[in-house]
């Protein structure tokens, strides 16, 4: 039995994905950040980063998409989602979530958590500024280098294509036009099409 | 026979350590910032992102740090340098990699590259000014949550232990004390006496 805590609209969405996806015998907890939850003495026991994803698993808390990504992609090896076999192919997926954590993702996180990286209300305007900018040249990298369709790695459908549709489902809110990327668009809509991702789309809507 | 693309001072310096730790046959090559080396086209079509390190491996080129970090303990799995026998276990040390990735990280990145993220000069100096108060903040949950002690998963000696080395490194030139943090000194100061370490520091400062 897991217990992942999410929270809806956020990165917690393609850790989702991959539990339904395996048939994970899962409780999805939603954290309400708009009473910072994430903040509460409760749930800093379970992440002291204060932060979603949390998954709670049989041995302890994992926290970190990349990492509860690959761990249930390795606990449940029947559903191939990641190449455990090649050293080099799971380094190549690694680095593709890497990607998205450390760069993508922080590029949106720009637009709505600035007052991270500044108090200046003003420094966090002109962040707000640059997200549609930076989150573009991010896609257009995924697009021309990185996605090799229909999924991100080619034929084999990975935790990366769940990670990547999350990450993407933010484009239009960071004011960028996803038309202009059509492999990352029929790639979106290959993964909207998916009854596993539909349930875990419909859990979040439905825990607001 | 590897090739290490690194940059004396970066992140870089964790892939350089392992490389050197496990004895693999490798030729490390400077990018050469001041000349902006990593945005050539030689370069770029190693690592179309244009940053370091990218690691030229027999199968192709890897980038990111924690996926380059695995494929080495994975690639000499001798060594011992992650608990690859148990998803969780290996999973606790994505994490910790991927929390160094990004957030650690990004917060010492906005007193260098703010740049990035705001295109107005005001906004680049307020970040400057908060990067001593978000490492700290990281640092501290560093010292307190994650890092067992002597190593950061305890006994055992793991890639995570060349990465935190690594990223502790920035910390004067951020403006933090590190000695408010005895267990990352102390940690520092262990990964410092490592004649592996030491020829890793070494090659990076000679290639100056």
């Amino acid at each position: 039995m897991f217990k992942l805590f999410f929270s809806p609209g956020s990165c917690a969405l393609a850790s989702h994905i991959a539990l339904e996806h395996v048939g994970a015998d899962y409780e999805a907890v939603r954290v309400d950040f708009s009473r910072a939850e994430q903040r509460s003495p409760a749930y800093l026991r379970h992440n002291p980063k204060g932060r979603v994803p949390a998954l709670v698993a049989p041995e302890g808390v994992l926290t970190e998409t990349p990492a509860i990504l690959l761990y249930v992609a390795q606990s449940f090896p029947g559903a191939g989602l990641a190449p455990l076999a090649s050293p080099f192919e799971l380094a190549r997926l690694n680095a593709f979530n890497s990607y998205l954590c450390s760069t993508v993702h922080v590029a949106h996180a720009h637009g709505v958590r600035g007052a991270r990286w500044a108090d200046d209300a003003a420094a966090i305007v002109a962040m707000k500024a640059k997200v549609a900018t930076n989150m573009a040249e991010c896609f257009a990298l995924i697009e021309r280098e990185f996605l090799l369709g229909p999924w991100v790695f080619g034929e084999r459908y990975t935790v990366s294509d769940m990670y990547l549709f999350t990450v993407a489902g933010w484009l239009e809110r960071d004011g960028v036009d996803p038309t202009q990327f059509p492999k990352v668009s029929a790639h979106r809509q290959r993964m909207a099409d998916d009854p596993v991702v539909q349930r875990a789309l419909r859990a979040e809507t439905t825990s607001l």
